[in-house]
């Protein structure tokens, strides 16, 4: 599907960190093709400093403007479903902030609204475009790193201090926010685990609930994930560490990939590991390995801006998305089975029963007996890393 | 206690790979102290080369001879509890290696022969002469660190190759050796992990029996642990990984240390982190951080020389044990407490039931079906490395 015009018309709905910063880099002329047309938040100071863009209280009415081609959502988590279910319906080409969907079964709602395949439907996946991440998917799917045996990500420096929660009454509550680290920071990692590894089989996690914080929900959390191969992965993951780690180890046939802090390093076995656990005489020798350090330009990649980039080239000129709003499901199941898991203190099967867990869900709304502190207005954070 | 004596008369039980390595630091003098006077050994070509030593088929032959004042055994596991108490009650002072026992009421068994405090009674943890593990120990201990919050330990590279199994009909079966990578690898790990931090208060862990090798014991495991602080911590290891990694990660309230390859990284928060945590006015903020490198020399330390130095001392000049035998037993409680989880799938408690371990692991020698493939008779491995 081709656009005749050669400007998107945007709506951005939700005009707090996440939503001003993309109008931000929309503005400045970051992603030719995008032209910020409207702008929508309940908070009509937020809405101040857009002068001469269309401006609504309710995202529904900017939906149903008539002012845009497409929107970018950018609320809080619950309401990804509802606008992104009506923007589809009201025909607009849509970009949805993650998590696509609180819980699984309102993914599967949200999926199912995307019926017009002419509109583009892309996922906030912003981490997809990092090139670290993009050259390990490259060696799997070629095949150079062999099976993958086991999985380590510890991605523990997504810290947030007692102001940050304080900061929204929604945030870090079952009710406003659906969960707490894996909702809203991890999904990123979450996402990018099921698209270089699959989806695992069961999933056994150890969840704390308001360890570190003054929340109801989890900021912290370790995982143990079984894979339909025999592979094994952890996922651990907390906003209460400092300086915390962001390192990706993956253990394959054709030896161990480490990706931290910018560097991806690839420890390469001369000969594949099954191959030589069978065939050496020898009790303790070990396959040779070439030491490899893969040079990673461009940083981490162009981020939000190239999800921008690829979204409008998707609507103007067909372009293939990188990050389809449909493989967001995978990472919200991933979370909710984590969640299940914790909650409930058992091994959950894959795929997640999505129906079980949206009633558990629920229940922990109804039964919620937490007090939000007094909410202290922050500014709107200067967004300098990726989140 | 002092001995008189200037010497220490030793006899080795189990000339195999650990006992013949032993036998060569004494017998090339690097122990001060320990005098080799007899060596035992069912198989008669491996006391071939120990001329002018006192040499037994049987070690109870050896325990019994009036030929020594103290024995170091390094048979198969099971008989480790058999012998060690043999040896106390024979008055022996006695150094066993690792693990003490295979599970934890023969461990208990063993040390309530222990009666006769005059007797030296030692474990060869070499691991905790390594000055990294020192250096770790003396920072939490001396509470530079503040709490620990969370641990990784990484320990995947103790590969060995199907031919490691196949040199001796009782490796890797439950009523050989009672385990696998558990017992045989990891008891310095485990108990270098209890040495540091304390033990946990629950164990959950995905135990592969024969994933990378055709054996009946678990070459392959991940733990989730808990600790009664509320910490939480990871465990995994295998012998089917190469090149593997040995890497220890510790989140604490002043920061994160890793030891990897020799090095050891203390990342220094300037603030306690839940004082940052609860004080900063900023929501994205993290507290300023040192990169403190700290110097480690001597290397790994002096592993199995330096135990066998510090039971000849203890018992020649009553040094204290840097690894007291009773101590053993939680390395094997660890271990057992993570295959106990494996098998019934389901979290384990601890302190684990002692007897209920017992009885699950007599029901595994009773109906195990595992044929083990023709043994190769390998030759006594050269044993550079530390194990």
């Amino acid at each position: 599907m081709e656009n005749t015009s050669s400007t998107v018309r945007l709506g951005i709905i939700g005009m707090g960190n996440m939503g001003s910063a993309h109008a931000k880099n929309i503005q400045e002329g970051k992603v030719p093709g995008l032209e910020l047309a409207a702008v929508a938040d309940r908070d009509a100071e937020r809405l101040d400093k857009y002068e001469g863009v269309e401006q609504f209280s309710e995202g529904i009415d900017l939906i149903q403007s008539g002012k845009v081609d497409a929107v970018l959502i950018a609320t809080p988590h619950y309401d990804h479903t509802i606008l992104g279910i009506a923007a589809l319906e009201a025909g607009l080409h849509t970009l949805v902030e993650k998590p696509i969907s609180v819980h699984k079964a309102d993914c599967e709602r949200l999926i199912a609204a995307h019926t017009n395949k002419d509109l583009v439907f892309c996922a906030m996946f912003n981490q997809r475009t990092d090139p670290s991440y993009q050259k390990l998917r490259q060696l799997i799917q070629g095949g150079e790193l062999g099976a993958i045996q086991r999985v380590n990500w510890i991605i523990t420096d997504w810290y947030r201090t007692e102001n940050y929660y304080r900061s929204g009454g929604w945030r870090a509550t079952w009710g406003g926010e659906g969960g707490g680290v894996l909702l809203n920071q991890c999904p990123h990692n979450l996402d990018l685990l099921q698209w270089l590894f699959g989806m695992p089989s069961k999933i056994t996690a150890n969840c704390q609930f308001g360890r570190f914080h003054g929340i109801e929900v989890e900021d912290a959390v370790t995982a143990l994930l079984e894979y339909p191969s025999g592979a094994t992965g952890v996922f651990i993951t907390t906003t209460g560490e400092a300086p915390g780690t962001n390192r990706l180890e993956v253990a394959a046939d054709h030896g161990k990939v480490v990706i931290e802090n910018g560097s991806f390093k690839y420890t390469r076995t001369e000969q594949l590991v099954p191959e030589h656990l069978e065939s050496c005489p020898k009790g303790f020798e070990k396959p040779a390995v070439w030491n490899v350090e893969i040079p990673i330009s461009g940083g981490n990649g162009e981020q939000h801006v190239g999800i921008m980039k690829n979204f409008a080239n998707a609507i103007l000129k067909g372009e293939e998305l990188l990050a389809p709003a449909a493989e967001g499901i995978h990472s919200v199941e991933l979370a909710n089975a984590m969640l299940y898991s914790g909650f409930e203190k058992t091994p959950v099967e894959m795929p997640l029963d999505g129906a079980s867990y949206e009633k558990l869900l629920k229940e922990k709304i109804a039964t919620s007996t937490y007090v939000k502190p007094e909410v202290v207005k922050a500014d709107v954070a200067d967004l300098e890393g990726t989140y």
